[in-house]
């Protein structure tokens, strides 16, 4: 459930309460109030002061005999709750706590913590915090913030939600030095009651919200989390998340192979993924992509025509699409036809097209150019480099001239058209002061940040609706009868995955010398012999894999040395006979439950991919195939599947329906299933066969 | 050779021929050189105007009847010679060429670029230039430049050397938002006479100059290159370059795998880690990198005590600290005890060391808490997260103090503190102003791009002195009799390699099926019978490669299906039999010949890990043990030689033993080698040995 936030962030009156003096938050929330333009009334409350802040104070809330819809609350952590009663009393239904000294101190502030939270929810109060400093509506001229907000506070289409209050004053100056302005920005504090997903929530539906931001310690709510993103996606609204640290992940089952490849760091890029979230490591790649994002919206895709004044610059933006997995096709005749009508003579017509420090002396070159390249058939959107002038000159009419009709040429443009500086120097007074008088767009700041933006943008632009799609609803449950914890190794395992429609390789369980003979006849020579015992884990570890048997010979003493290697071990068993396979590249296919994201699925080469090089890619489930195949080319061993080193192509098509299809078995399985793992998964071309596998239930 | 250039960079007066207030690069030079106070004399030369930019032009040099120490050339094309040629005749002896049209329009071009360079080669002349800006010698005042230079232009420690006369602009803005001074910035051009390495050595000798920054499109001089950084490491100064494009390398020998694993820009990698040149990929990194390495100089080691006022903000460095290779260790009791006594009571006394927002109380927090941590015996460096104020206040007096008492701090601080603000945004006027009044250090640029100058510095400072050495001076050259272009294949080379000390696995030549029977029964079975002819590459293609051979038949039948597929390619040879070993590691060992660094040495995991993964490591040679050892390390599959499977982990220190000396042999071929290459080397322990090699001769 979310909660409505709309009285909270657009109230018509405002109570500080505990307002002083003596406190930097109280002044700096009563400035922000006053120099940001809240239309509304503002109250200052103080049982012991009759002037505050040069205001006359009230005694309690209930002496301010007028309606309050929001009490930002600054009283010692012990009054908090008596302020929320009081309050409630006086039907005031929204509340920001700044007082800290709750849950994040220990047991007994989580005790104070719990208390605020049942009260509110039994009376129906919405608490933002406690430990926060508030919010800024800057769409509504509504700052109950607690600490300075730099001048001038842009409003615009980018909604930002911190789990950190000391960033959000670095997130503020650097939207201010970009130009990017905000909607609204929220501090969460401890989030004990309205959480970050809340919030987002509230962003999905605010219609001056454009772009959602996000700075996380930890994904709280997950489930809610995928519910607000996908409702996101759909609305069209990209989510651009910078996420730090790392979560505790719960029970990884030890004895599948599978734990050691999840680390937590990789479950949430599975989940961003899914989900369709942008996620950047950098305060400044979240302010750039989300200015972006807010700014072009959905980009066709990946193929880019460059227009720049520079050399330098294009080389250095050639070498950062690389990297991005962005093209630079090169630009179709008509297009090279008309920039030589354009350029000196001395410039190369080419993709990145480097106009020459000829604008120097031709100002209108790159607008002219950048004309051109917008029309070429094979690109889905220009990069333009073009930085905004930063020193306002004696006579600023060219200039607003020259900007002006840039912007007027980015209008008309059959592409989006994505400006980008060549390096991350602020937008000074006099950029914004040109941007906003010649509607110029978006200036993503600097080369190294604004291909990160672009790559984001892209990706995010190609993976937006299906990130919206509600999950599939997952098959009839499959029934299974299994004790707590259960172990079921190769042999038990195996037949599950078979009779619900896993390719498995054929095997027979046999407990005798002759049976087991018997048993390779029917196969045919070389044949493989396994121990087989309930509870047991890595046969190989305890001599129980007997590779290559040739004949009856190899075949009864194998028997022989594995059952006794299982006596020895104290275990009752007997022995598995498969034929033996030969050739073809080893796949580790494995499930995990993650404790937060559910079932995770690794995918990997096995062998010493896994083990050395940790080569895998994850996924949520469900998948479908086509998101096996994209997991799959992720793979630096890729080359292995499609023919490297003269190994028979595998049939991939095949290989990631039974793959998929491994995804589905695994959902269906329901909360018992705790981890399966199949390795190794065997392709030869079009056959795909489980060679062994491992399921442990919760 | 290089130039010396004190006399370009310190000219007493100034020609600028060719001035015109039609030409905004003219107006530019004058004016940059009036603005930035120019204590010379400045001509301006016009055969056609009397009165140019508002002075008295002269109609030639000859007119001005002064000694002139620097004419700043920007005539059209066709007479630029005939400037230097009156030039010569006055004695004067520098020149900067703006003037384009040369070398880079194409074969006229470059006519007239050759004219110039030999007329001035011929007359003891100096060209920066043509097709350049100019440069900006900002330690002395002296700004012959062409473009607009924005103020305030900021004197300092930091020489920049541009490849790009468009990006100078850039470096220009962003040096000054980073409040980073300038010694001199130099926009090469065409390079026709003086080179990058040339004004590279200048700044090795300037006084003012303690840090070098390079943007690069190409190495035009590698020897001369790699000269000048081993003396700029000597003096202590490093080498910041970004180098971006890459440059088509030469005949590498289709033969040897190892010329696919030798990327142009990995050997750009390879030779700057030689140098000790520190890689940058990005304008900010260049600017925030050399600015940080001119404040701290010399860093003892990568373990970082850390102190800021946010724990979102400590989280994010945590993670980028580890992605530098960073250490945030533990602190010491005696550390812990001492900052327990000074922050609040809730915060969490650990590195990194979170002060808590109650630094908005108690704004000496931040300095006291930094006081201690520097203290501990434990830490190499600080970082101190600490944002310079954007906007002066009313009464700024508490801001300078509490800034001084911060920089006292530092400089008495026992080890170097680093200052990191949150975010990139410029360091404004103010922010400047306290710097200067207070001795506040250098501020790196924001978490993202301060980590990075930070991991920058700590690894500059490990490799410095290595990269200051002279080279070792290559043994007695080892006399071969090759025929150009020949190629040595297995039996060959390995003999070769053998008689210079090589490990190889013992191998017999045999001729017929008995005497390869014979050879067999002395090394005993399994053998290895392999095709031998002169000209044969990779044998295993034509299945010139019997593996595992058992006994006397096998050996008899893999002899004659061998030799039958030799005549069946017309070649002539016969088989080699070697024992077969079994187990360990392969490795591939390669040295190439590139055309701009020599000779270089790809060390990869043999087989699939290079051909799928492209899994190696390169270095220029001459390899110490030390560096193969460091080589090996980068390896993904590195764990295959410590024992990871259950591999018998190999003897590293004889491994590399090994591979260094392979690398001394192939310096003392000299010339005639063209690639070497040895795969398998094959590794079991301390046991190493050459299955296969291949060399070729230019």
């Amino acid at each position: 459930m979310t909660l409505s936030l709309r009285e909270l962030f657009r109230p018509h009156s405002i109570a500080l309460v505990g307002a002083t003096d003596k406190s930097g938050w109280s002044l700096s929330t009563f400035q922000n109030l006053r120099d940001h333009r809240f239309a509304g009334k503002v109250y200052l409350v103080n049982p012991r002061t009759e002037v505050v802040h040069g205001e006359t104070a009230y005694r309690s809330l209930s002496d301010i005999g007028q309606p309050v819809d929001l009490a930002y609350v600054m009283v010692p952590t012990p009054a908090v709750l008596s302020v929320l009663r009081e309050g409630a009393g006086l039907g005031i239904r929204n509340y920001v706590v700044l007082t800290a000294g709750f849950g994040e101190t220990g047991p007994e502030g989580k005790r104070l913590e719990d208390e605020i939270v049942a009260f509110a929810t039994e009376h129906g109060l919405t608490v933002l915090g406690p430990n926060g400093n508030g919010y800024i509506n800057a769409a509504g001229a509504t700052t109950p913030y607690g600490l300075p907000i730099p001048a001038p506070l842009l409003s615009g289409p980018v909604g930002v939600v911190l789990q950190s209050g000391a960033l959000a004053s670095s997130v503020l100056s650097f939207a201010q030095a970009r130009n990017v302005g905000l909607s609204l920005l929220t501090s969460m504090g401890n989030e004990a009651m309205v959480s970050v997903t809340d919030v987002m929530s509230y962003l999905v539906d605010d219609p001056d919200t454009s772009v959602i931001a996000l700075f996380l310690e930890s994904v709280r709510h997950p489930e809610e989390f995928a519910r607000v993103c996908r409702r996101a996606a759909r609305a069209g609204k990209p989510v651009v998340a910078l996420k730090i640290g790392t979560s505790a992940l719960a029970s990884h089952t030890a004895q599948a192979h599978t734990g050691a490849l999840v680390g937590d760091d990789r479950v949430i890029d599975a989940a961003f993924r899914r989900f369709g979230v942008v996620r950047v490591h950098s305060l400044e790649d979240l302010i750039i992509t989300a200015g972006l994002l807010a700014s072009v919206g959905r980009v066709g895709g990946r193929r880019l025509g460059v227009v720049t004044p520079s050399g330098g610059a294009s080389e250095i933006i050639a070498d950062r699409a690389e990297q991005e997995g962005l093209e630079l096709p090169a630009f179709a005749p008509e297009t090279v036809h008309r920039l030589k009508a354009i350029v000196p003579e001395f410039a190369t017509v080419q993709n990145p097209m480097d106009v020459t420090g000829y604008v120097v002396v031709d100002r209108t070159l790159l607008g002219r150019a950048l004309e051109v390249v917008a029309e070429d058939p094979g690109i889905d959107a220009v990069l333009l480099l073009n930085d905004l002038p930063r020193v306002q000159p004696a006579d600023p009419s060219v200039t607003l001239q020259i900007a002006g009709a840039t912007a007027d040429r980015i209008r008309r443009a059959p592409v989006p058209v994505m400006v980008v500086s060549n390096v991350l120097a602020d937008i000074t007074e006099f950029g914004r002061y040109v941007q906003a008088q010649t509607g110029f767009p978006y200036v993503a700041g600097g080369i190294e940040h604004g291909m990160a933006a672009i790559g984001n943008a892209v990706r995010w632009s190609e993976t937006v609706t299906a990130a919206g799609a509600e999950p599939e609803p997952v098959g009839a449950a499959v029934p299974v009868d299994v004790e707590p914890g259960e172990l079921w190794a190769e042999h038990r395992a195996a037949a599950f995955l078979a009779s619900h429609g896993v390719p498995v390789v054929p095997a027979e369980q046999v407990a005798d010398e002759a049976s087991a003979v018997a048993a390779a006849e029917r196969f045919g020579y070389p044949v493989v012999l396994k121990a087989a015992a309930e509870g047991l884990g890595h046969k190989s570890d305890i001599g129980g894999v007997r590779l290559g048997l040739s004949g009856p010979a190899d075949v009864r003493t194998a028997y022989r040395e594995v059952t006794a290697a299982l006596s020895a071990r104290g275990l009752t068993g007997a022995a598995l006979v498969q034929p033996q396979r030969q050739g073809g590249v080893e796949l580790l296919v494995g499930v995990v439950r993650d404790a937060a994201w559910g079932l995770t699925m690794a995918i990997g080469l096995g062998g010493v991919w896994v083990e050395v090089l940790g080569d895998s890619a994850l996924r949520l489930l469900p998948v479908t195939p086509a998101d096996v195949r994209e997991a799959l080319a992720e793979l630096r061993g890729h080359g292995l599947l499609t023919g490297a080193r003269g190994t028979e192509p595998a049939d991939l098509e095949r290989l990631s329906e039974v793959v998929a299809g491994i995804g589905t078995l695994a959902l269906s399985l329901g909360d018992r299933l705790a981890a399966l793992e199949i390795n190794p998964l065997l392709v030869r071309g079009a056959e795909v066969e489980a060679l062994d596998a491992l399921i442990t239930w919760t």
